[in-house]
């Protein structure tokens, strides 16, 4: 648990959960509970995602991956208990922090729908089937927003909830999270392809290798990446049609997630 | 996911959560949400543990195992897919039945300590690293305690909290959880040396063949079924001296667990 959680990666979820909760004057104190929660859940997808029978990855952050250190049976024991441990950390900001009960449980309930059948793990399942050759735009499109987007809606929006959000600032929250989501995967896609293999600390074209279908396969590069700022500009004017406070942090993630090379 | 959840099994826990809200006068449509969850984390956790990198396992309550039907992927997925549910259904008895939402949350954390890293994936991993030889019948409780009295007692508690119980009566519950869990899992290493493969539904023998040690490997035969006797009285007495007002179905199925013969 320890070795995947603290090999590093952007920790992408967790600021969102900050920067949410700070976009509505929240307290980034009683948001930390949730935010090592979410990042548990994605380091949890990660390892059983790396397993041999999923995708066989070797390598993940520039180091190897759980299974290659700890076997198998130990890989899919340590993102199970990541995956539960992440509902209790989710029950502290109540309990440490003082939070109210209604908004933990909303949050509880949120993450079980968003990381689960309906959300992250179904699109794992469709990305799975999609590897024996099923795959077009629009699946791909349901792959990449529930694997990616659906934990970044619910970081977003599990933040809101700390801050006592209205259902409105939710929304526009949802909205911004979806379409950050669905441009940052495609840059994933992009990235696999013209990448640094340094910088990004796995191999490129992996995607090519394992047959798997990209948005750069189906609509070309320069249309991909116009996609992806297409993407990151409807999501940017989402939050700023908003009621929302101060937006500004949330902005500049976007906009650097549009720049980045890893 | 319902290929698993539907194979059968005896719902002891699930009974177990309906059968301690009604031991203190509390609503069992209200427990029923909780009762769906803990009978889910049950089957994510039979799913996983079949898969060929953990126990091989063909069969399973007289059926083909998840991986041999759906492929180890889906398999991997559907397990963890039922334990993020597990969780949203533990939220529907606050949001469909008024469970006080504190309680819900009390739920909530107790579920993800008992069926977490120090509770059941810590017994399992603890079995798994067993398998190589190092298991003494110190360890042998851990194991049995962790991988199946804590969904056990998280089942009578979360009954209990349902009820609106008092701190001495979920500790009563626990008492009786922890000792009729021990005895459950010492009869099921009996009746994988005498049982009857059909009532059981799987192989027989099985431990013995993969080398896992059991209690009578440890202790004997006859020393095994006295112990199921004592901790099955000692789970009983537990719940006699409270002041659990209508302790008499978990009386029976104390009873009941110690005579069965699958």
């Amino acid at each position: 648990m320890d070795y995947s959680l603290m090999a590093g990666g952007k920790r992408l979820r967790p600021i969102m959960v900050l920067a949410a909760a700070e976009s509505l004057g929240g307290s980034l104190e009683s948001a930390m509970p949730v935010a090592l929660a979410i990042e548990m859940v994605h380091t949890y997808s990660l390892v059983h995602d790396d397993l041999p029978a999923m995708d066989n990855d070797d390598y993940r952050r520039g180091k190897l991956t759980n299974h290659k250190v700890y076997g198998e049976a130990m890989a899919i024991l340590a993102g199970d208990a990541l995956l539960t441990h992440a509902f209790f950390c989710v029950a502290q900001s109540h309990k440490r922090f003082g939070v109210p009960a209604e908004r933990v449980l909303a949050i509880t309930e949120e993450l079980a729908v968003l990381a689960g059948a309906r959300g992250m793990v179904g699109g794992q399942a469709a990305d799975m089937l999609g590897e024996q050759g099923l795959t077009k735009l629009e699946e791909l499109t349901y792959i990449h927003t529930h694997k990616t987007s659906d934990l970044i809606v619910f970081s977003l929006r599990a933040g809101g909830h700390i801050a006592g959000a209205t259902e409105a600032q939710l929304e526009a929250l949802s909205e911004f999270g979806h379409a950050l989501g669905l441009a940052f995967q495609i840059q994933d896609d992009i990235l696999d392809i013209i990448g640094d293999e340094a910088k990004l600390g796995k191999p490129v074209k992996s995607d090519e290798k394992q047959q798997k279908v990209t948005f750069p396969y189906f609509i070309g590069m320069e249309a991909s990446e116009q996609k992806v700022q297409e993407l990151t500009n409807q999501a940017k004017d989402a939050l700023i049609r908003s009621n929302i406070p101060n937006p500004e942090r949330l902005l500049q993630i976007a906009d650097y997630l549009m720049k980045r090379d890893h």
